[in-house]
């Protein structure tokens, strides 16, 4: 038997324990091993609930029982998980975490207590919640050079730009709906304004590169800004917006983002809708693949955690994840980067087209019959740079989305 | 170092030995040893390629050599590769293999000869190409009980699926253009009966039951019958037409076809389209999943070799692949599976949908404007043998294809 303790008895936590309940039988198969759920932490109490007699308020119950050997932390945020996290660890026990916040800050640390025990830290339900990327990094796609990783990784937002974009939505409407039916939190900040993704992304930046991608230094724009007029322009383009969220090799550097992009037809990324996660990767033989699946979620995330835990019961004395080092890796600058920009600006084309080709080269005009006193226009390839320079002439930009090409 | 023989220089051979001299540094990192060719198996000799010096005409050598610890089989078909890749087993060497006939047929038991010597017969390009979905069923998703796999498992047919829908184009033509560049075989029987798909779903449905799942058992349609006029009525639908491979659990049964269907817009696999494959996943707990990339071709099939080489280099001495007894399991009877049927008849609705809707209770009709002397209706949900039997009420049917819902 191989007795495991749960921290946090939140959404993921009972979602946790249900599918050990649900599937236990062939859960236990797989890891060759009955697991037990012998401890629940939580500061609350559960009085009539079965949990009941699984639940302490004191970490120490865990750390000090050596009949435990794996620990899922799913309390969420930095404090005091992380101190939780590595006591556990020191104290010889593997780890199974949910909690983005924690492995993109503090991952490879942790990676390397484990690794020198011989245990395992694992987080594959920190980055896509269901789907298997974290795995398919580790163990799956073994042969490639990983030379671009982009997903679609906040559901929430996601969410927001599908009903924007198939029902012609505005912002704020469909914030507040995705509040009121419980896809979007009262303070939506988390999502919106990418700093989800901008974690998942740092660590699966991490995990491809083998160093340490600090999330702060990563260019982060979420969708506060993206409007009504905007999806208008990304019909009449027969494209779509969504929240990329990704990360490209060039030569020897990564360059990372978060930010809306609009996205054609043929991209695989297009189709994903609604409150699914997909994660695309470009091998240099395996050549294009894509994982989807559901993103959030208290059963899709619990099956990613139950997952580390049958991994780490069948690993018990072996450390099997790819670690990444604490020496921090340069990101390629914004600055340098290349892309198309989409623009819009005030005028009609007729008016202002040499003015703008004067400034950007040849551009690619797209007008829509209802916005009379706007238009929009595709750059060619530049620099982030070259472009901000460019724009610099122009005082009425109304917005500019990048294009993924 | 750990050495390696390659049993087959054909395309997925020299590819497996270009990805390991284009990737080796990495590979090795991931491995944590050094993974070197040590020989190539072949009855052919390549006199000034640099892998003369490796060639061997010999199984014995590789066999007999103690040195060769993983051996990979590319040679595909069930002679000699079956005894090849028994012997090695049984010499005690690991076997990574992409030849699907050999797995389908064979695979319980050489599962069962690794697992008795503590080493790994693993076959993730079998399946899918580079699509890790084998590694996905076996380590990634662990906690569900998957209740359907489907997938578009051959990608020459979805070659010509894709252009019959988006060109119009009809079957003949499109079979000589992918015969042209080198998509289809001259002898395309394989491919178009849906017997390759075949061989997939079966080692795919093993997998998931645990048990043995015959592909002789499996209800078999290609698309050698799909026409130009299927995929106006799929348009008029809104749908496309997809040879789809699937195995779906009913109560404590499984049912597998592999059959051409209509998909709706909705369907994760709709969008799969070109050579590209992909595999649908619902799980009890996960709920529903896709992993897409590249079926076929030379780089991504040893892409996914050399992943399971990695595997087996980390685990020399440990069976981590899950088995499949050899006992036979039992489908569910087309007959008793249910679905809806999209049928074509002569005439018009007007004339006859009375006396169809006799037969097969309500209907929706379906009628293009530019078939004058034909129409299409899409039946309610029945069982096959419901339908069979309505339908033998009917001389003039042109066609029918199932509702993928």
């Amino acid at each position: 038997m191989v007795n495991i303790a749960v921290m946090g008895y939140g959404t993921v936590g009972s979602g946790v324990v249900e599918v050990i309940n649900t599937n236990g039988a062939i859960i236990n198969k797989r890891a060759g091993n009955e697991i037990n759920v012998k401890y629940v932490l939580d500061i609350r109490d559960f009085p009539g609930d079965p949990i009941q007699e699984k639940i302490v308020h004191d970490v120490d119950v865990i750390i000090n029982d050596p009949d435990v050997q794996i620990v899922v932390e799913v309390m969420g945020g930095i404090e005091p998980a992380y101190t939780f996290v590595k006591r556990c660890l020191e104290a010889g026990k593997s780890v199974a975490t949910s909690n983005k916040a924690l492995v993109a800050k503090h991952g490879a640390e942790l990676l390397s207590i484990a690794r020198d025990r011989d245990i395992n830290f694992l987080f594959e339900a920190s980055v896509g919640g269901g789907i298997p990327i974290i795995r398919a990094l580790n163990s799956c796609i073994t042969a490639d050079e990983i030379e671009e990783i982009t997903g679609i990784l906040n559901g929430t937002t996601n969410y927001m730009l599908t009903k924007m974009f198939y029902e012609g939505a505005d912002y704020d409407e469909v914030l507040k709906e995705a509040q009121d039916n419980g896809y979007a939190e009262r303070n939506p900040e988390a999502d919106v304004e990418g700093y989800d993704a901008c974690r998942k992304i740092a660590i699966l930046s991490s995990l491809i590169s083998g160093q340490q991608v600090d999330f702060e230094d990563i260019y982060t724009e979420g969708i506060t800004k993206i409007t009504k007029k905007d999806m208008m322009y990304a019909k009449a383009m027969d494209m779509t917006i969504k929240l990329l969220a990704s990360s490209k090799r060039h030569d020897d550097h990564l360059h990372a983002i978060v930010a809306p992009a609009l996205l054609g037809r043929e991209h695989p990324l297009y189709n994903v809708n609604g409150v699914f996660n997909a994660v695309f990767v470009h091998g240099n033989v395996l050549g294009d693949a894509m994982f989807y699946g559901s993103g959030a979620g208290k059963l899709p995330t619990a099956s990613a955690v139950v997952a580390d835990v049958v991994d780490e019961a069948k690993h018990l004395h072996r450390n099997i994840m790819t670690m990444w080092d604490e020496e921090k890796l340069s990101l390629l600058p914004i600055e340098d980067t290349c892309k198309r920009f989409f623009v819009r600006v005030r005028g009609t084309a007729e008016e202002r087209k040499a003015e703008i080709e004067e400034a950007f080269g040849p551009v690619q005009i797209i007008s829509i019959p209802e916005l009379k006193d706007e238009f929009g226009f595709v750059t060619s390839t530049m620099t982030e740079r070259e472009y901000q320079k460019n724009a610099e002439k122009f005082a009425d930009i109304i917005h500019m989305i990048r294009v993924e090409d």
